[in-house]
């Protein structure tokens, strides 16, 4: 059975591209990130997601990004709150993580490596986050590239890897109704960057508006609780 | 001034490299991995050594690449031992960590991004150990251009990051010599993959017989303990 590692993050993106996983045929092996991020409840909700899909293998790499910091998500550069559309469309957010896909994409491919998979999962997508320079396929590209050149499998013609990314070209609209299709428990899902103590979404970080408006669009109801 | 992130494994290699990186004007940041590897004496040593240089910072990641394994230096995999040269010199080695220097590039282009860094200093050279893949230049190429396309800075144009391999063509006796030439202080270093409890090298690995060999070839005494 051909092996698929996939990247989960517990969000909408990352479970839909699971679940897209699972529908191919892919035996699952689910990698998450403790990386110091103020969401940290995304690790809870992702080991859940990947219960549902009944994934052979759940790890979390545990990587101190605190360490290195430089993102609204892992220091105490603050998340910005109830901007518009055209504020989060243009430009870099604030919430960029340095190099964090191509962190995410090296644990991976070294396990990709070891366990023979033939394919890294990674729901990135361009359209609704125009800026995070990592969600490109040129970036994608340059990785897929690289992961051949760096590694013994590589070398000896031995890794078939694949970067793949199925929801590169969709809005979060189109996502939606594609994880509704394949049965993402959409319930079990986080993406607020910035979760209150009750741990409901916020509804103002540039995710909850996307999400909320990504629900709405797609003419589905939000299952999850949100503070505003 | 213009800073260099230097990778430091305290071994001769890195270490020259750091000075290196010192003798050509940089303000100096260290980062080293506690990854999982069976000679974690090896980060002890990068920290004297990085002292010796008067780095600006030096960081050590941690990041459980036992959880992945796949290798000799993070797994029950034994180290070989008593190899010939002809033997070392063929293949790769089960010494090999799947995708580690893309996981230490990483981490480091993260921490370049954030301190705005203009090079990333790594201690890879082909000759000696030509089998390992993530040691040859077109990958070196590979990452860099992924550097670029994969960082909010790159694609704002305002990264300006070389990844600096000053030692990809050099032997070990060559590196040896020029590490001599620039102060590097060898008795601080640690090259063996497997040391006893007293922590001496094994003498009988493959890092052990090739800094041998070097230190031989330099004409010099190599001034760490080795158990044989």
């Amino acid at each position: 059975m051909k092996k698929a590692i996939v990247l989960c993050s517990g969000g909408v993106d990352s479970s839909t591209a699971l679940a897209i996983a699972k529908a191919e045929g892919y035996e699952l092996y689910a990698l998450s990130f403790d990386y110091g991020q103020r969401h940290i409840l995304e690790i809870e909700k992702a080991k859940e997601v990947a219960n549902c899909f009944g994934v052979k293998d759940h790890r979390i790499m545990k990587v101190d990004l605190r360490q290195i910091g430089g993102s609204a998500l892992t220091s105490d550069i603050q998340v910005p709150k109830d901007r518009s559309e055209d504020q989060i469309s243009q430009g870099i957010p604030v919430t960029y993580v340095p190099a964090r896909n191509t962190i995410f994409l090296s644990f991976a491919l070294a396990w990709a490596e070891v366990i023979g998979a033939e394919a890294i999962f990674i729901g990135v997508n361009v359209l609704d986050y125009s800026g995070y320079p990592d969600c490109r396929p040129e970036y994608i590209h340059a990785f897929e590239r690289l992961a051949h050149l760096g590694t013994k499998a590589g070398v000896e013609k031995k890794l078939h890897l694949e970067i793949m990314t199925p929801l590169i070209q969709m809005t979060k609209a189109q996502i939606i109704r594609e994880g509704q299709k394949l049965g993402v428990p959409f319930h079990l899902t986080h993406s607020c960057y910035d979760p209150t103590s009750e741990r409901k979404g916020c509804g103002r970080c540039d995710s909850c508006i996307l999400r909320k408006k990504g629900f709405e669009e797609a003419g589905l109801k939000d299952p999850i609780p949100y503070a505003s």
